[in-house]
């Protein structure tokens, strides 16, 4: 199968500014006393054992990291996951749909399980994190069903420190695995890491290509061939099938979805997601924003969520091949999105489902009947993501 | 097994009032921007392919709509029902007390599987609803335990268009099945919905008759027989059983609840309710109430676990014979509630439960050691909630 | 094996203060209007059948108490947990993890289980609580797993007058079964709870001695024999075994955490914990504070999740020894914590686990890197929580 950097590649300098430009203040997180203890209070297994991250000088090129915590993915979580969301696709939802049309019961989420993979890199890659570049060559791999246990690796692929030399940004392969060895997810991430020293000397210098997008043949390994036949469309919410779509057809995805503080909180700390940004007031409070950033990964799964209407029978995330983080989103602000089909493709040897490249933008309060998206040739205000994937859909 | 069209009825006169007096501009979503594409965007296959849900004129009497979307029911989901209600119903509780009496495990809660059949049903029947006016013979027909998968169908049984010609009120009958085939739920609703086109012909003029009551001989076919003598009074939480109630004896269920947006807004989506009201501040914050509406189950829900505290043996909810949101909740507002016995009746052929006919009253922001209900000829500006049902209770 | 009141015991003079000083007035609930009915209101089973909870003078000496309702605890109820608190303890949060090292499956975290045996002792012992005195001899006795059913029995084994006569302290040893019969945990609690009337007589005279801290012969009953080399650090988040850590040792567990209303009611609920002052902003506006409680349960699992951070081997909490709810926490409020290792212990005939006794103290609004406790002869004005417990640890 071929791996990320054998396919069309794109160049960083699309993706080498910060998500959120002059956002690197905010960042920051209240800067705490200094953790030095009194020698009187030292032992000799007094060094501290609260783990602080890595900084962009402690990476190195070819370094694997295994991440803690392995999780068990039950049906609680996909509950919950439903309570916070409201995905609505039949074959996650319904173990009876599921089997009709050829899965041994209803899989998870794909979102979830990006989620929870996500999370447990993040104690490792991205405590220290300025801001999240980018994705490219996410992959899934097989599914997931309640009572897999999830875990992590990430491998170092590229380094690259900033002029300011005071950050660099960090490139990894992070792939999720089951119980069983099997692979159920793959991407790449890079992400503006600070550096602890400004002087340190920059651990590497490369930046590997990435995909302009996962290649249509090599999509599918997490979707079981299905009985397309026994797709039920009515019941699926939905009667337009792949050959429905075409290419530059734009969906607007009407509902809005307002997002609580508790919300995405609950939802972060389920996939055990530690960035503190996200769950300290008190310290946000004193930085640029003076507000807890939400979990981009959250607009994702309401973007995904509210997608449902108008793209019910997409019902499974094959690959995403990128995806931008335009602008940060807080508590109370109301969540719409949009869709365009960019592409469509047939997947080798199945005529089961077909590909749909969709580009899905999620916008904040502004309902998005306009398809917004650039206001000349800046960000459209409203734009909070833009994310570039694939999904399935029967034939 | 007689219908609900075979029993006592009741005219529509009482219930053909909004539920909310003037509540109509309320309701209105903000406008839309015309969905019209420019040509440019056109291609064949470029309809829009969301879902607007059905208008007053696209209903037919006779009319059978299959909802999507099945829905297994999980451990998962109990729990966070539980986390968002608290009920202490023992029965639903606990697998072991379930199984003592007879049952196979620990039922899923009554209320919660009537709002994943109803929230099944919104997209097709309410999504431009301007209010929900009234149930009627709501019964329970099988028990639903983890892992069924649930699914509903409504005929379309009744049309009357309004005088002012923009709405009618659409009157279905709505079912919902578990994946064996067998109903596990039936009720009848009437609801208030826009016409897309006020000069649209009227599509059928029909007030079917509904039932004042569910007759008790109809009781019980979702409550296995059970070991009354098994029946732990003191684990269930009250001495009371069923020949300890009289009729005409009012209950105050004493505790309150504050409700938050993040929990109603988490309920409703775990039932896969799709109703922009209760989601979508930014254009709630343009309407009557300037505020998400909270889904009038979740009112329902919260009056059921506060009457556990003077009805805790009153486990199975076995039909509600109507019931009506007298006023709107909002976060922010405390919930207290009240029940009344309306009536008692033995089930033929069985020893083990009775039937307690309840008034249960929820109000806002007003504990309820007075009973409120009426000021005068008008509700009593408290009152959200005036629900009519049947519960079991052992002997 | 040994009982707590076999063990070196505390008086209860360093607990006998409130929790919070002065609060008394606070915890009141509003006064509800006399719930007396008019006797036409009345009928022969008329009487209230609404719990108003024991009063100080309803308890006795021996009494035993079995308390509602039993909950049968599931992969749901872990799951919101999760999102709840975010722990990240491997043990508890992947079956892979747990069965590698000996366990059957992933147990239920061990403060979940504490809070549902709690939880239903609060309706019986401190629905009229003024004050939540103290704990001590917490010890778990067995490991609970999904599908596992819990109940609670409490035995009052002391009691004490106030000066005032309008409370008293009541002294419980709560015993949490599952439904093999067999104890999962045991604790002594003591609680201020109001006098129904103040003339009433003392139910009895007796201060129960408390253990200071639970032996350590006595810990791990809980934990099954665990292989300890096939415990992974890596996957499990630090590197740090039982003989890394020292006496004295202080760990700044750095990270903080939000508190939103929602996210404490949910929690609580899950507990099924009827407490009024967590749930009820309408009464709570009218006394000391104006604002919901939260449960001081929920500051003991804040604390636990981020203890993680310094802590991640620290996988079984073996027994509580005593704790204090120093202040109070109210939405809104940010909670840090740091650790003190207090002791550590070797258990009789274990050769594959160790406990660390610690000191645990989260604070509000207080990053925790000067380890804040003390100022001067007072409580630091952050401190909410000053816990005592052992952990267990690989060695």
């Amino acid at each position: 199968m071929a791996g990320p950097n054998d396919e069309p590649s794109r160049t960083i300098k699309a993706f080498s500014g910060e998500a959120y430009p002059g956002l690197d203040p905010g960042w920051e997180p209240v800067r705490r006393r200094k953790r030095v203890k009194r020698s009187s209070e030292m032992t000799s297994a007094a060094m501290t054992k609260t783990s602080t991250g890595n900084f962009f000088e402690d990476f190195r090129i070819g370094q694997m990291i295994r991440h803690a915590t392995p999780r068990t993915v039950t049906a609680g979580d996909v509950a919950l996951y439903n309570g916070l969301f409201g995905p609505r696709f039949a074959v996650q939802s319904s173990d009876a749909f599921a089997q009709l049309i050829g899965y041994p019961r209803a899989p998870v989420d794909d979102l979830l399980v990006f989620h929870i993979v996500f999370g447990k890199t993040v104690p490792d890659v991205s405590l220290n994190a300025v801001a999240n570049l980018g994705y490219a060559g996410c992959r899934y791999l097989a599914p997931v069903y309640p009572g897999d246990t999830l875990t992590a690796v990430s491998e170092v692929i590229g380094l690259k420190e900033n002029s300011s030399r005071q950050t660099g940004i960090v490139f990894v392969r992070s792939t999720g695995f089951k119980q069983d060895g099997g692979k159920v997810l793959e991407y790449v991430r890079w992400v503006m890491v600070r550096k602890r020293d400004q002087k340190a000397a920059a651990p590497g210098d490369h930046v590997p290509r990435v995909p302009e997008a996962v290649l249509p043949a090599t999509l599918g390994d997490a979707c079981p061939p299905i009985d397309a036949g026994a797709y039920d469309v009515t019941l699926a919410g939905s009667p337009y099938r792949f050959d429905d779509y075409a290419v530059g057809e734009k969906i607007d995805h009407v509902d809005g979805v307002t997002v609580e503080e508790a919300e995405h909180q609950i939802a972060t700390r389920l996939y055990q997601n530690t960035a503190r940004i996200h769950f300290d007031q008190f310290s946000a409070a004193q930085g640029r924003f003076g507000r807890r950033l939400i979990y981009g990964g959250h607009v994702i799964s309401l973007a995904r969520a509210l997608s449902f209407n108008g793209l019910a029978n997409g019902f499974h995330i094959a690959a995403i091949n990128g995806g931008r983080h335009v602008s940060p989103l807080f508590a109370g602000s109301t969540v719409f999105a949009w869709s365009e089909v960019l592409g469509k493709a047939e997947l080798p040897g199945r005529a089961d489902v077909g590909a749909l490249r969709l580009r899905t933008v999620a916008c904040r309060d502004h309902p998005c009947a306009d398809f917004p998206l650039k206001s000349g040739n800046e960000d459209d205000p409203a734009v909070l993501l833009d994310l570039d994937y694939w999904v399935l859909m029967p034939r």
